[in-house]
């Protein structure tokens, strides 16, 4: 790792989050839990990451909440590792960081491997991230507030 | 940086983004030019990040067409970063991970800086990404086709 960081305890969310799971390799191996991955061996084949590194992050991840370390469903001596409720609520990210590849990290005629939407088949189409009532929000309608407290 | 590093030309749109903003510092500049800020030493102060690595991380992403790097708006001899199209897309991944953040890195109580809605003068609901009928995606409810062209 490098060696500045940000402050500890910062009331930004972000960077809350940023901290956690900012790193290349901690975003791909939520990514490959998405996808059924749950060994370290299959991890470290998929990604082509030093085994030093993985346990590293994997450890992050265990430590944050977003992966639980388990035994094997299989009953070997393995551990698995499996994306908690709160790791499964960053599928909205992985999806975010997808999309935006698709749209801008390809040219015309290059092979990519898509996400199919089960409901209809086909890729998944552009997504929308909207209010509870349904409308779409902009960036240049936000900003940031006063701090507050947690509830 | 850390020695090894993904394939080049990987057929995963999450990868590529991956790629080219993987990296604390590099979601914290995008998250701080949604803010407004736009001059170097304005990211450095912020961010408390090291000229060198700030200057990499610019450069990366002016490079991935996510800033544009002009002439500062006053007239000075200053540049100044401002996202581009491509850029301002990124705004559900600054997003997601603040909702994330928001949901699973504090304690109660504990002090944040909301994103506030101008709509509604309050802090952002909890949004949810939809399809263009409006109906809301789940990991498990799709899947990774076989290898396409892009159009």
């Amino acid at each position: 790792m490098e060696a500045t960081s940000t402050k500890p305890a910062t009331g930004c969310p972000v960077a809350r989050t940023v901290d956690v799971l900012g790193d290349k390799w901690s975003l791909l191996i939520i990514r490959d839990a998405f996808d059924g991955v749950r060994r370290f061996g299959q991890f470290q084949r998929n990604l082509g990451v030093a085994k030093n590194i993985l346990s590293a992050r994997l450890r992050t991840l265990v430590g944050a909440g977003v992966l639980l370390s388990e035994p094997a469903s299989d009953g070997s001596s393995y551990r698995e590792y499996v994306l908690t409720d709160a790791g499964r609520e960053l599928f909205d990210l992985i999806v975010t960081l997808r999309q935006w590849g698709e749209a801008h990290a390809f040219e015309p005629g290059e092979e990519y491997v898509p996400l199919i939407d089960g409901v209809t088949g086909e890729p998944l189409a552009k997504l929308t991230y909207v209010r509870p009532d349904g409308s779409p929000v902009r960036a240049d309608g936000t900003h940031l507030g006063e701090p507050r407290r947690m509830p």
